[in-house]
């Protein structure tokens, strides 16, 4: 175990990297924990729950819904959940993010805290504070910014992890990679996903390095008036068409970085879009997706990322350095249009 | 117009005493306002809200709760409100708690101010950050702490209040004089509701100085782990018996406040309870409702300011000076079982 404290700006969150559940009660105390559990996890993972109280989630981002959160708010009151009650996350970010946010509004705000079961949860969802629910086909419409006290990883529920969603974990990783760590794009050039899946403290290190990434973009801009937006890389385009193409997360971002490679040649003289390709790629994520312009620039306009008529586009000067560019939305509508017949 | 920025812990309010709607637009841009107004209040003052965006919500505590949130996120999406958005809370307590709680959680958190329209919103709802709705009988259960970024008084709204609304929010006022300000205590001896009502300059002062003595207690203690608790003065049994036996707030809180000057009395040597039942009545408040003490305490054991088995009730030594004591709830059942008869 590896126990790592990091202060945002009211408040702080310890990391248990390389833990396990077995830890837990070491520094939570069972009486007045209730774990909110993905179906899924809970199923493959009963015994870990042993002694526990839990609520179970049932999986999926179409549960990620005021709906849920209702029924769950009324399991708390009926466990007599109260101000000394800390809330456990447990799966991916559809767990974790909803717990944060029932955790934010219950009683006006009680404690929690997360244990990421997918490698996108351990490296991304879990981590800086934002939380919500959708609202129709609006993601994270509602929400709030809030720190868990802390987020403990446990390696082994990995075990259980589904092929798609390792890749949709590695898709933020080759991201941090991009946009923050030459280094450690050239490590994952060299491995591969079987690699790191087989090699339990290659991808250890791998988590926790992309933790800290995320965590330190964070703490440098908690509420996103800068930097944090460069964890958007990819994100714009792949938001607009994740839905419009039934596409996992994961793959739409990695279509989303080719687009941003692109427009970061014609914007900042990018030069590497090739790498970022042949990297993508060799983590089994797609790097096209044939579409509409105008459904797709439809979708962008509703993003509430957007202010205005401009969108923070988050581009590279090369790989490891990203700038968050503004490009008036009808100049991508062009430029989308553009690559549309590609 | 008298205007006075007060800092809480991590945001500022400003507060516009003695304003008027018409002076809104000299800081808030229409553009990017959405007022949302309680119904009575819109109805009986259409003609001040010509010109900005409005959403009409229902009147009532009935309509705080879940549902009218999720109406009004709906109506903020097809009106497209996004982050420069600022919502703008008009009407009672019921208003500013769900303007306040939608305010912080739309978009992860928008900016919103208050314009308070009754008195107990005047010199309470409004007034220190505590945001929410209700959940089934339970009051308050889910919401935020987050201060608005100003409060505007326009006395002008009160000219409509129902007599009924006048006497609640002379409860809390009368909780001020009690907990904080033996003067204040005696000026309101010395007046009436009557005078009050028909001398302007009076009731403007009365109301800023209220409202500047919550804001100096929350100020002290914006996150309620002391001083705050003061401001419950009255509201334990207050609330114990507010829905049970279908009274107004400020009636609710009128018999709490006498209960908690007889408990006073035991635990506290208090001698007054004279006066402040003899004000209670002057305002046209009860001092008295018979009830069952299994029901009282069964809610009171409910009530999410309950830590385990532990009351901190509010007690008065004298008059203008509150002190905050844990009281076991088998002991407060014991008091309130043997008053039960008389
Ligand atoms: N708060 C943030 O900053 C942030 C950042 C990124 C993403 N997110 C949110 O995270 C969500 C996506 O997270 P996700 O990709 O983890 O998806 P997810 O939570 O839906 O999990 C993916 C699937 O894997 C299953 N699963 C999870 N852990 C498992 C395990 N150990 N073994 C077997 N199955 C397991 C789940 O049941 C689910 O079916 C989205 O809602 C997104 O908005 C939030
Ligand atoms: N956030 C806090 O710190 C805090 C503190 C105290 C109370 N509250 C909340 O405030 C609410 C009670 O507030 P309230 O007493 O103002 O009740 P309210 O908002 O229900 O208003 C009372 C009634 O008066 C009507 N009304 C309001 N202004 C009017 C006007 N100018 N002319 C004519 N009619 C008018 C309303 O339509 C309503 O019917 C409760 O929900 C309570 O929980 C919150
Ligand atoms: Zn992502
Ligand atoms: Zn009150």
């Amino acid at each position: 175990m590896n126990i790592k404290k990091v202060n945002f700006n009211t408040s702080s969150t310890t990391f248990y990297f390389a833990a396990g559940i077995a830890h837990l009660k070491e520094f939570v105390d069972v009486q007045h924990a209730v774990m909110l559990v993905d179906e899924q996890v809970f199923n493959q993972h009963a015994k870990r729950f042993k002694g526990w109280k839990t609520i179970i989630l049932k999986s999926g981002e179409q549960y990620k819904k005021q709906s849920t959160v209702d029924a769950i708010i009324k399991q708390l009151i009926e466990l007599g959940a109260d101000r000394k009650t800390i809330l456990i996350g447990v799966g991916g970010g559809v767990a974790t993010d909803v717990t944060g946010y029932i955790a934010s509004i219950y009683m006006r705000g009680i404690k929690f805290g997360f244990i990421p079961a997918t490698i996108l949860g351990m490296v991304d969802a879990s981590i800086g504070g934002k939380n919500g629910i959708d609202v129709g086909v609006y993601k994270n419409m509602v929400g709030t910014i809030n720190q868990p006290s802390f987020i403990l990883h446990d390696l082994a529920l990995l075990n259980t992890l589904p092929e798609i969603e390792w890749q949709n974990g590695f898709a933020e990783i080759i991201k941090h990679a991009c946009i923050k760590d030459a280094v450690m794009f050239r490590e994952l050039e060299a491995n591969s996903l079987k690699k790191y899946q087989s090699k339990k403290t290659l991808l250890c290190d791998l988590i926790q390095r992309n933790a800290l990434i995320k965590t330190n973009v964070v703490i440098k801009d908690e509420f996103e008036t800068g930097d944090r937006k460069l964890l958007n890389f990819g994100h714009t385009f792949g938001h607009a068409i994740e839905n419009t193409y039934k596409l996992s997360h994961g793959y739409a971002v990695a279509v989303g970085m080719v687009m941003a490679c692109m427009i970061s040649e014609a914007y900042q003289g990018f030069k590497d879009t090739n790498r970022v390709v042949e990297l993508i790629k060799k983590y089994g994520l797609p790097v096209h997706q044939s579409y509409n312009a105008k459904k797709v620039i439809d979708v962008m306009k509703a993003d509430k990322k957007k202010v205005k008529d401009v969108i923070s586009y988050v581009l590279l000067q090369k790989i490891g350095k990203a700038v968050v560019e503004p490009i008036a939305i009808s100049e991508v509508e062009n430029i989308i249009t553009q690559l549309e017949a590609k």
